[in-house]
């Protein structure tokens, strides 16, 4: 696979020698957050976004409703910057100063396109609900010729981007090795809990498993 | 508790019926979110940058290496738009529109300005250690005079802020309501698991527990 170019704007930034160039991995963090953040400005005004985005192919996608005025603003194409961020765990040092994040992040720059065809835009919001819970596009009602009028869907072209992690245990100064304080990393996720059924849900109907998406399941 | 008030640049966006205009509410959502995005424009192009942030009153501080360009840029107090969001639940809705999220998300806009009391900067530091890993930063060693110059402290004033919030199960539509699939709320939430010694830390060391500032443990 091709890799990342560096290019002035994504060799920007804090810790450079965190960056990678590996594009697999950039689709694994877009593909495990689901969160995006867009950022662009209106009349110099910065303005960050968050919304769920989702990728097909080399492409990420997000959707809003038509008559928004930030999509409108990022339909126009104004230049922004989309970011995913995950938090792997917390770095635990030995002195406050050699705390930091095990994190992957990636960041995206170009400018929005309205899909306009039909049918890309059926297909990639059939794959929006897949990707949230397989099996899912079949069980649910399928969106109506209005339904899908009413909703914008964008996409951006993975291009000019850039993907940092951070992994593995602290950092440790010499004067710091033999101090009595227990070092390493405290491991965070993202994960799915409990299925809590709405008020229509009939008794007995048997409740879909959606987690195998999601990695590991968590209980309260 | 003094409620937020709404300008021209926090009722922007979608949804305007999931804002509330609750500090508390405000507060909570950069309390838990730890990883903030901060939004801002260099010659017109849009960055986010994602990073670690933590409130103490009604402020929101972050800190970075005082080299780093897009810090130096901030600290020059370019307008900025800072966001966290946690992502609370997917909605399941009985048809694939009536999909939805649950969440809760905050937006601070302002500027950036550089903590220079040395007295303010280290009680900040040390509260984040705290926020973290209560009890940690008795345990690890402080910073020393150069650990605390190399390190840029940053603060925003909670002023220009806004909320929003959405919870609860999906819409259905009228004909959707008798549809045979199940539909309520897949709950999703960040959660600290493991935790990873490094391999300096002594065979037998008690290992600490900070998960109480993190709700839910959870075990892989």
């Amino acid at each position: 696979m091709e890799t990342l170019k560096e290019t002035e704007k994504t060799k920007l930034g804090r810790a450079r020698n965190l960056a990678v160039f590996d594009r697999e991995m950039l689709y694994q963090v877009f593909d495990e957050a689901l969160l995006i953040n867009i950022g662009f400005a209106m009349d110099g005004q910065p303005f960050v976004l968050p919304t769920l985005g989702w990728r097909v192919g080399n492409k990420l996608y997000t959707h809003g409703n038509m008559k928004g005025r930030m999509m409108e603003y990022l339909i126009n194409g104004a230049p922004c910057c989309v970011t995913a961020t995950l938090i792997d765990g917390m770095v635990l040092g030995r002195s406050a100063f050699n705390h930091s994040t095990n994190y992957r992040s990636a960041m995206v720059f170009g400018s929005m396109k309205l899909v306009d065809d039909p049918a890309e835009k059926e297909e990639v919001l059939r794959l929006f609900v897949e990707h949230i819970a397989p099996g899912r596009a079949e069980q649910a009602r399928p969106p109506s010729v209005g339904e899908l009028k009413a909703t914008a869907v964008l996409s951006i072209e993975i291009e000019e981007a850039s993907v940092k992690v951070r992994k593995g245990p602290p950092n440790t100064k010499e004067c710091d090795r033999n101090r009595d304080v227990w070092a390493g990393e405290m491991v965070m996720r993202q994960v799915v809990g409990p299925m809590v059924a709405d008020e229509l849900v009939p008794e007995g109907m048997v409740v879909p498993d959606y987690s195998a998406a999601w990695g590991e399941r968590w209980e309260s």
